[in-house]
């Protein structure tokens, strides 16, 4: 294998590959990018078993030369020292040549890399060929999808599921779901009839493809029992499904509703995060003490004081109700929301409650309040 | 003691005042930031007794009002608390009042904190009273100084001396030393004659104190054989001096040059990083290779492969040359001169060599070679 390349080319490849590779893995041959180049371009392949991403530089791009002067092969490469070369050379193309199974040579008009190299016959062979069952989404959509409901996940591996978002295909409608069973989120969206599927895909796994389709415009995404693949550009990444029934959150978010609270989502988070000072006692837990003459959030320490902020411009309708909560998931909640304005709907006091956009049916965050003593 | 003062302006001075204290302190009393209005302002002290910060936020800045409605007295607030609801409350103007030795309320329109506070009585008497021997200087000049010397410091406590910068003040020259033995950066100042003085300062506090006076024009030095001062716009600082001898530095620039070498400081810096990801083995050391025919930089792994550089553009005097030294000591000295080009000086390839700025005889860096196998 030998070939000349346009650098900044090159590193788009590189950095999207290499975000699938650890440093530490039990097996270490997936601590290596594997770079096939054939008539189609150039294929560079990063694994880490969980998550594994193959993209392709082709020859040319719009008339223009990417590659030239180039015999294809194989060779597996270092993926931490063999990026850090090529983002710190500064030349526009550098040259990269196979001089036998073990040894690669980098270089440019200043530079000369000799870089150890394995056959690439040691690569594990990888499972990226796509299933049946397909979806096609916008990235801006899945972008989306991803930002509203991940955060809730859990980040505990005891049980693994929640780590997941359940993403459940049926009668029309697409609908994520994340929940580390003290909040929820739920997003719903319109895919056409006749695609069913029931998957849990791993949420961090999610944020990293929502970051990595980021200036393409839309994804595929594919679906089998065993794996979800998301082909993007050039670029096919496949996952891990997490195994498991996802529990039923059908029926989490309240029917009846006692108590509604509408207010500015800006007003209402900074509120809280400086009423958070004051959660020490109890970290991170915030009051919200609701009546029709005012709302206020407030925290308190014994060894330390108290804070009270009152809420300007609000619309309540119920009984007085206090809520304590932890501050960070309902802040993390109306964030994801993205409005101006956020509907809370409770029942009582020690009641999951619900948090909406009022202008968009499709979204909803679940709360758990936190038991006060 | 009570006061309504404008937000960004005690902002200011508590960012400044709270840059001295600790969160965790064998002393609890100094987690906490000295409060005193009387008729000149409002004066906040902070200290964690190595370092002591005392500013003034006057009554009326420019004809602006800054602190209104007032009442005179003292108190003690927990600095992170405090400075962290101030930082993050809203309205112009916000009032402190103490209602009580044990009770502080922090109130604007929409917020109401209650703090615990201790009594001003228990604060410790922190020693700021000028001393005599005493020096003024831009605060460019100082910046520029700690800039230039303090990196080269040791942070290893062994020999506490070596964590300073030395200030020799004598025969109308000010020098700034700093040497963590395996490198030393010195810089000299025109100051005027009859100040004389041999000071340790800690290096972690130059550097803190040149952050502390960006902004202002100029600032006042004096020291004894106990305390430094630092006195800028409304601000006074206090260090503790580290006792002992500082080692005499003045021999160890070799007078005997046997090889320059001037090259362009950007080239050369890109090339020792890029190099430097091959030193695996021998951990940051790289080879500087230098003959009439060529300068190199080279690093080597058994394990992963070698980089060999290529530096254009350069000017050598002498007979061929190899000499091995830590990358992160010659980039950081390099830096440090802030020239486009610098100038080697080399006796051999064991001996200590000097980097200089060919037009700036008032700062060198010397750096000790590391021994090949």
């Amino acid at each position: 294998m030998r070939f000349t390349i346009k650098r900044d080319e090159f590193l788009k490849g590189l950095n999207i590959a290499s975000r699938a590779v650890q440093n530490k893995t039990p097996v270490p041959v997936l601590t290596n990018l594997k770079l096939d180049l054939n008539e189609e371009g150039l294929f560079i392949t990063g694994s880490n078993y969980d998550l594994t991403i193959k993209t392709l530089i082709p020859h040319n791009v719009e008339n223009n030369e990417i590659i030239r002067n180039y015999k294809e092969g194989s060779t597996l490469l270092n993926s931490r020292i063999f990026c850090e070369i090529i983002r710190k050379m500064e030349s526009e193309e550098v040259t990269v040549e196979v001089i036998d199974s073990t040894l690669v040579t980098i270089s440019d008009a200043n530079s000369d890399y000799k870089l150890n190299c394995v056959r690439p016959e040691e690569y594990p062979d990888l499972d990226l060929d796509p299933e049946e069952i397909s979806l096609t989404m916008t990235t801006a959509e899945f972008g989306l999808m991803v930002d509203q409901t991940a955060f809730a996940a859990s980040t505990k591996e005891q049980r693994p599921y929640l780590t997941a978002i359940n993403l459940e295909a049926g009668e029309g409608i697409l609908t994520a779901t994340a929940t580390d069973s003290a909040r929820m989120a739920k997003k719903n969206m319109s895919i056409p009839e006749g695609i069913n599927f029931n998957v849990n895909i791993p949420a961090r796994m999610m944020s990293e493809i929502a970051h990595l389709v980021e200036g393409t415009s839309s994804l595929e995404i594919s679906v089998s029992n065993k794996k979800a693949l998301f082909t993007f550009g050039k670029t096919i990444i496949a996952t891990r499904l997490i195994a498991g029934d996802y529990p039923n959150t059908r029926n989490i978010a309240p029917r009846i509703v006692n108590h509604t609270l509408e207010v500015n989502a800006q007003s209402l988070i900074k509120a809280i995060d400086r009423a958070n000072i004051l959660s020490i006692d109890r970290e991170n837990v915030v009051d919200l003490i609701m009546s029709e003459e005012g709302i206020e959030i407030s925290a308190k320490s014994s060894q330390v004081g108290s804070a009270v902020e009152r809420i300007d411009n609000y619309r309540y309708e119920g009984n007085p109700l206090t809520v304590s909560f932890n501050s960070e998931f309902v802040v993390a909640a109306v964030k994801a929301l993205g409005s101006e304005d956020v509907l809370f709907s409770f029942v009582g006091e020690m009641k999951p409650f619900v948090i909406k956009n009022p202008s968009d049916e499709s979204i909803i965050q679940v709360v758990t309040p936190v038991r006060t003593y």
